[in-house]
């Protein structure tokens, strides 16, 4: 089944400790397609500029990722972003940024798109987000992403949305500005409170939370010894999860766990190198034999 | 098999943003104590001050802890320590340390307690440590703990402490600390590298990882709504772990496994009081109840 994905497409230039990149490709939107196209078709929607690589669509195509909602938008700029990881490789300062073009036009979602089920709502004013999901009727899951931006300034709006999504995937410092409690149990069960039937924390190296009104639960990030950078490893989690979701046509609450571990898995490998370039060494299987080694990890 | 376990008497005066407690019982030693009694017989070795309120040792001996290893020193006074948390209920302050009979005396272990096999070494000066290990000749199993303090002013002397043990149990600032490396999973290794056989990193409400020369893994704290005072978490969590073992009689890697899921489950009820105040109201089968659930939470 087809997963669609609207969101943020970027060219990063980003420093860690010990190397660095410049322009290279990036973008919530992009780490998710990637991550979801190891399990099923993606339709990815979002704006570039005119300066877009067409190389990078090339890449997209090649691992059936349909493109044709990427709008390249003449006279416009593609989103860029500059951002420095500190030593403990979590928390990074923001160098600069340009929207460009991000956040500039209404989302319009290609007809070809719209009988989707399966729905991704990166990150964007919650505004925005509702604006995708009145264009896919026939939608079953939808999970949004969301930011700090968003629940300081949009609290109302994200509300709103927060009653029209099934999940809402964020990170601790997220789940705790809005919901003012430290203690990250009672901070999920309070986001699930406020609409999402599930609700998802990303810890960055510490895993993720998973709550529901059946279920609360985490998963530990797996351990991996090579962390290059860490941006996008949140969109690849989310990428993974849904991706996996959207092949199994399920979300019942074996396959959720399940889909969990696989976005773990797949965000695990995004760290180990700068953009997707960890990602592009790798296909399915390597996912599976991480997957093994993750349960045997697990089981006791 | 009786678990043998030096370390640290207090008594604790704490504060959180919610509630305060003053002078009570706390310490390494009586957490670690406490939280193996569930598992098997203990056998206490610590020094405390005149001022040791007699009902302490009571509590003690009614749990199967053996206490004629505490020794109330007349003319000396208990070790003391009063801190306050943060919000996060994570990062705490030292307010008062009074260190009064604590790491004054060589540790003299009673003639009963000579012949023991599983043994823990609480946090102390690394030298003490080993005075301790010196007088247990037919230990087949002994973990350590450590701290800051230590890492930085007695290097040579934990390098030594390390060749002796099998197992060190130290939190994640301690093994960045030791190793001058921010990957957790490379700290631990290189930990490793150093001497014992097995470590084990606390990293508190994220959960512990393991090393060993074939294995790594991570587990997943068991995820309570209800943090009321994490003094204790660790001790506890090694309590539980080493109760395990000593119960089980083995030490190979399905058993320790299974004793870091029981540390962690044993370390998530003392959270959930002030004190030793949540452990007193539970028994074995309670910590099997939650072993349950999360033996259920992490399969898929």
């Amino acid at each position: 089944m087809p997963l669609l994905v609207w969101g943020s497409v970027a060219l990063d230039s980003v420093e860690t400790p010990t190397a660095k990149r410049d322009n290279v490709l990036g973008g919530s939107a992009i780490f998710f397609s990637y991550a979801a196209s190891y399990f099923t078709a993606v339709k990815l929607v979002a704006d570039v500029g005119d300066d877009w690589p067409g190389e990078h669509t090339d890449l997209l195509e090649a691992r059936n990722i349909d493109t044709r909602g990427l709008n390249v938008l003449a006279g416009e700029k593609t989103f860029r972003w500059r951002g420095k990881y500190m030593p403990n490789m979590n928390d990074r300062e923001t160098l600069e940024v340009h929207l460009n073009v991000l956040g500039k036009y209404a989302p319009v979602i290609p007809d070809e798109y719209r009988r989707s089920r399966f729905v991704f709502l990166g990150n964007g004013a919650p505004a925005t987000q509702r604006k995708v999901l009145e264009q896919v009727p026939d939608a079953e899951l939808v999970v949004a992403d969301t930011m700090d931006l968003w629940i300081k300034n949009e609290r109302d709006e994200l509300g709103e949305l927060f009653r029209r999504i099934d999940g809402l995937v964020l990170n601790d410092a997220e789940a705790r500005l809005l919901t003012g409690d430290e203690n990250l149990v009672r901070a999920g069960h309070a986001v699930r409170e406020m609409g999402p039937k599930f609700v998802v924390i990303k810890k960055g190296e510490h895993g993720a939370m998973f709550f529901s009104a059946d279920e609360t639960y985490v998963m530990p990030a797996y351990p991996t010894p090579d962390v290059v950078d860490p941006t996008g490893a949140g969109d690849s989690f989310a990428g993974g999860m849904m991706g996996y979701l959207a092949e199994q046509l399920s979300f019942g609450p074996r396959t959720l766990k399940t889909a969990l571990a696989y976005g773990t898995l797949v965000a695990s490998f995004t760290v180990e190198d700068f953009s997707l370039d960890r990602m592009k060494q790798i296909e399915r299987p390597d996912v599976e034999r991480r997957m093994e080694q993750y349960r045997r990890m697990l089981s006791f």
